[in-house]
């Protein structure tokens, strides 16, 4: 029997999502929890990694179980036993033919940047704190700029360039600088995102923002591919993994 | 010189507002921070205490130094030598005769109720989370019943009450329920609170609106002057002081 799960997690204190040796990961402390409640190995797959620090208000994953589950029990007893900075939103029966990253339609990130002087105190772990003034026109300016489809090497760390064959083509459907309390939600939704690409596309767009590169400069770096050509990426801290939609 | 200073601050990690022997308290850090800065012992006078784990957004005090100072400069060295969950939000030149407790008008504080059966992993610090059905209306209509002239001893925790001669009078002007995303914030305005008062008369309200206390019940509570009968406390972690107000 297959299960969709939907996950919210501080990633504050953990390695990423992904399990790693030595290292406490997400998917490591929902799969030994879970293993504990049904009573078996079971293995959880997300709709993607994110990395150390990073958040996510909706991260959805798959798990199968031999035996099927009530899963209003297993939903209980999973957040009773998780710490309190990874919830389970949701579990649900799913199709047979159902993968967390594989049918995955589009996915949403927010990255938030907190632009008053003073940091808040209950926020600062989910906010990037920018200490000079922002142009949002310019940064919406430039944003506009890596909408559509296109090579996003030049964005993408590495550690996924190395993961041979990895296509580097990808859509952005929209970025949108939205004004909350205290600072701007960057809102990024495309159909996939290459490893650290948010984060290195925020960070680009502040260098667009602070008037130290010209949005004109962007359709020249995506052409570029090369990692070494784009701007510092902007920290993890500020980064949330907001949805992941299906058909 | 007297300098009025508004601070907020996240409690979970601190015995309270108050210095108190062999623990870490908010005051502590401000005083040990801010004679690092002005060069020599000071005495930062906040509006009242503040429990263990109770979060502030904004708390006034003031202070005495025996130079004037650049006021910018001072707010932007705390803020660096203070650890991330406490914030110096102002500074400013103050009257000499303004006192941050005795010069208080009034005093606004919320609590935060989650509601959701699932928590919030980012603001778990910062609710109480009620496991079991509330009717608001009887919230509210329990509620009403606090707005006034009262003496609050049944109210109040004995560490206050031990401290001779307290008046036990207060004034509430109002309680209100106001939804929030996952649950309901509870907005007390009055001239001053006894110890623990707002947590206190919080616990009573959930047992009302839980359908085990009847509303009439409050009236008699605050005649008998008796915290024996009154319900258990509410958790220090949803509490916030919101605003200290002065003429």
């Amino acid at each position: 029997m297959k299960y969709k799960l939907i996950t919210s997690y501080d990633g504050t204190n953990y390695s990423g999502w992904q399990v790693q040796d030595h290292q406490v990961s997400i998917q490591g402390k929902i799969e030994e929890s879970l293993a504990t409640i049904i009573r078996q190995k079971v293995r959880v797959i997300g709709s993607g990694r994110t990395d150390t620090g990073v958040h996510a208000l909706e991260q959805t994953a798959h798990f199968t179980s031999e035996n099927p589950l009530s899963t209003s029990k297993v939903l209980r007893s999973l957040n009773s036993l998780l710490p309190h900075d990874i919830r389970i939103l949701s579990i649900e029966e799913a199709d047979p033919d159902f993968h967390a990253q594989y049918s995955a339609h589009n996915k949403t990130y927010y990255y938030h940047l907190h632009l008053d002087p003073v940091a808040n105190p209950f926020t600062y772990k989910y906010r990037h704190q920018v200490k000079y003034p922002l142009n949002l026109d310019m940064l919406r300016e430039g944003a506009q700029l890596f909408i559509g489809t296109h090579d996003f090497t030049t964005f993408a760390n590495k550690a996924y360039q190395g993961s041979a064959a990895r296509n580097p083509v990808r859509t952005i459907f929209r970025i949108d600088a939205i004004e909350e309390e205290g600072g701007v939600r960057l809102e990024f939704q495309g159909n996939g995102f290459l490893y650290k690409m948010v984060r290195n596309i925020t960070g680009t767009l502040l260098e667009v923002a602070r008037g130290k590169l010209p949005p004109t400069a962007i359709p020249k770096l995506l052409k570029a591919k090369d990692r070494q050509l784009a701007p510092m990426v902007a920290p993890a801290r500020g980064l949330f993994l907001a949805k992941v939609s299906y058909d």
